[in-house]
Order: C-alpha cells, then sequence, then structure tokens
C-alpha cells in the first residue's frame, strides 16, 4: 500500500477514518504510531499526506492535507476475455496499478463457462481489486468497469462506438503487424484469453475495424502480456 | 503449455518419451489422441513437430521432427531483489517466458530474510519455473540463474564485470532520467523488491556505474513491472 486511499464517506472536513483493511494494514505493515505522516489520497479525488492523529485496533484517525493531482490517466481502453478467476484478481490490480481507466471483460469461444461463476466478479469484489491496484501505483482515478458475457453483440452493437476516434489493435499471435511502439495516443486494446481467440473472433473484430497485431515471437500469459503490450504502447 | 519441452534424457533418436507432469498435460488439458500433432522443443536444442504414436496414463511416445531454431534471446541481464516466495515462482515463469537468459536473484535491505527459506529455491524448483516459462512462450533456451545472497560483495566483486559493455539501468522511482525505449543493446537491468532499494543501496549500484531511471509516476509490483520494463527496452 503505497497509497491509503480514502472514500468520501471516510473523510470529513480535513479529518479522515480509517478501519478495517487498511487500518490492520497501517498496523501490521507500516507499524505506524501517532505523528507519523503517511501518503493518503481520496477516491477520484486528490492526493497528499495524512497525520497520524490517533490510532489503535478499532480505528485510526487521521488530519488529511490533499493538494495534488493524480497521474494523468493512460488513454487506453483495455477489452479483455475472462481469464481464469485466480488470475482475474491479479489481472485487475495489475491493470489498475498501470493507469487504466476502462476495462471491459468480454466473453470468447476459449473462455471456459465457469469462470462467469465466480464470485471475485461482484461489484465489490472488482472494486476492492481495482482500489488495490491504486494503492499499490499511488492514483486515485477508479477505472470504469463493464462485463460484456456474449461476444457476438458486443462486437457487432457495441464495440464500433468504441474504437471510434481510437487506434484499435488486438493483440494475436497470427498478426502480421507488429504492435506499434510509443503510439502516445487514444487506443483501445483487446487481450485473447489463454489459447487465443479463434479465427471466427478475429474475423469479426477485423470487420469492425480492429487491427490484429504481435509482439513477437514468444506467447505470454496475460498477466505478463498486459503489462508488456500497455508499457510498448504508453512507454510514459 | 504451448510447446512439450524435452529434456534429451527424454530423446532417443527421433523418438520422445513423455511421462509425469508433461503427459498429464497431453491427456487432461489437451486431450491427445494417438495420430496428433503437438509442437516440441528440446531444451537449448531445436523445435520442431512430435507426432503421437501412443499414449496411455503411463508415457507417451512421440516421433520428432526437430528443424526450427528458438526465438532470438533477449540480450538482457536481469538482476532482481529476491521477491517473496509466492510472487517468486510466478516471476520466474514471466522472466523465462519473456526471453532473458541470464538472471540474478540478490539480497536487499528490504527483502525478508525468511523469503530465502523457501524450498521454492532449490535447483530443481527453480529449474521446474524456468521451463514451464519457456513451455508458454515456445522458446527452449534455458536461462541461466544465479542465487547472490550478500548484496554488499555481489555489486563491489561482481557487478562491475557484469555490466561491462552492457547499458545499466536500475529502475528506482527516484531515477531523474526516463528509462530508455527501444534500446536494441545488451544491457543490465536492476528491479528491487517491494517498497525499493534502500538509498545506500541506490548509491552503492550508481558506484559501480548503474544509471537509476523511472518508468512514470506509477509504482508496480515486480510481476508488473518487469514485463512493462523489458516490453519498453526491447519492444521486439
Amino acid at each position: 500500500m503505497n497509497l491509503l486511499l480514502l472514500q468520501s464517506s471516510q473523510i470529513n472536513g480535513t479529518e479522515a477514518t480509517v478501519t478495517g483493511r487498511q487500518l490492520e494494514h497501517l498496523n501490521s505493515v507500516h507499524q505506524i504510531d501517532e505523528g507519523a505522516s503517511v501518503r493518503v489520497g481520496q477516491v477520484n479525488g486528490l492526493m497528499g499526506n495524512g497525520l497520524i492523529k490517533s490510532i489503535n485496533t478499532e480505528r485510526a484517525v487521521l488530519d488529511i492535507n490533499l493538494d495534488t493531482p493524480a497521474p494523468a490517466p493512460i488513454p487506453l481502453k483495455l477489452i479483455m476475455a475472462m481469464p481464469r478467476p485466480k488470475m482475474l484478481r491479479r489481472c485487475l490490480q495489475s491493470i489498475s496499478s498501470l493507469g487504466v481507466k476502462e476495462i471491459y471483460l468480454i466473453n470468447s469461444k476459449r473462455v471456459e463457462k465457469s469462470f462467469w461463476q465466480t464470485p471475485f466478479l461482484s461489484d465489490e469484489a472488482i472494486q476492492n481489486e481495482l482500489i488495490l491496484g491504486l494503492e499499490q501505483s499511488r492514483d486515485t482515478i477508479l477505472p470504469k468497469f463493464y462485463l460484456r458475457k456474449l461476444f457476438k453483440p458486443f462486437v457487432e452493437d457495441e464495440l464500433g462506438d468504441l474504437i471510434k476516434n481510437t487506434k484499435a489493435l488486438v493483440a494475436h499471435p497470427s498478426g502480421t503487424n507488429n504492435c506499434p511502439i510509443n503510439i502516445q495516443k487514444p487506443t483501445t486494446l483487446v487481450v485473447g484469453p489463454e489459447g487465443g481467440f479463434i479465427p471466427y473472433e478475429i474475423e469479426k473484430l477485423k470487420e469492425v475495424g480492429v487491427e490484429a497485431v504481435t509482439i513477437g515471437p514468444r506467447i505470454l500469459r496475460v498477466e505478463s502480456a498486459v503489462p508488456a503490450l500497455i508499457s510498448r504502447l504508453f512507454p510514459g
């Protein structure tokens, strides 16, 4: 936790109250005492410092001063096939920490149906992972998150509008062009499931204007592929 | 498993025998039958195809034809502070899948001493993770792996020689220069522990000629930082 990210419900004027997971972290990992200063931020707001006025096992009270804007978002819409649940949580944290602010989780032929049954897809569980990513990276802007459980309607009815005024790419081993480097303009990136999109899906994506690109001869797991792709497109 | 990676002990002329983990994977995940063709490779050798001559729950026998070289290695020496054990295994797989062929795992003030007690540091455990990474990415060249449990002697006595004729970088939030993009020349990259190297350690690294560089305002976990850094240096 490189930033203590506060919900507006935790803030009253310049005072913030911390309980639960965040309090436990302050007590156990950071071993914070009264008078210590920690980095804080408000969800979708500014960042700054918090002075610990009191702390025990029940709650911490901080005097906060928020004056610094969050880092600039990465201008990327990320559309990702649903990964297996144990990978989903890590991926969401990682994507959130990388500065992506718009995430679509979609279906694909090679996504096992059982993946959609995971409790990690509840609104609260998703938000928790996204917040952990922001706390890791020191950011406050919560990504927007969308579930699209049907591939064809999503691509046919929605994707065309989504990719308007963006460079639209799908990372695919059969892509003949290399993925661009340091693109620095609004981009939509589609990432397939383990085993890749099937040829029909790639064709559907191409029909609406998404270009298949490769990032080299090696096939990466989604948890490595996503940071590699984002870092290549937006080296910052 | 995008490649069935065979040890030379499994190969006799053009015939290969598969048991254990790899057999289980062929049977359960790929549901391979006699007559099917799978991608195979030999550790530190060529890649090609294998025709399944027989398969049951005891063993599979393949007729193999190896004719394709492995993808070119990434000219990078990666020096990484020991991560927490549950992250270590994922990191080794990921690094191996990214095409890195020389990995040093080093100590740092912020590495918990208990991390070094993990059974995942046995030669066999390390090699297993590296092979899983190669099977993921379709590569055959096993990375060289070194443990260095003392920071100061490693930096003072060994690092100077290691970085000779390479661009030597340490990724650090306080780095004033941006990490270079698309460098395409031999590079040594040093990556710190959770919480970062302490100032003394950064000074020691600088003394032998390692430059501190930043990859942007966000602090990434090592499992996202390493693919992001490698992809930025060597977009392929």
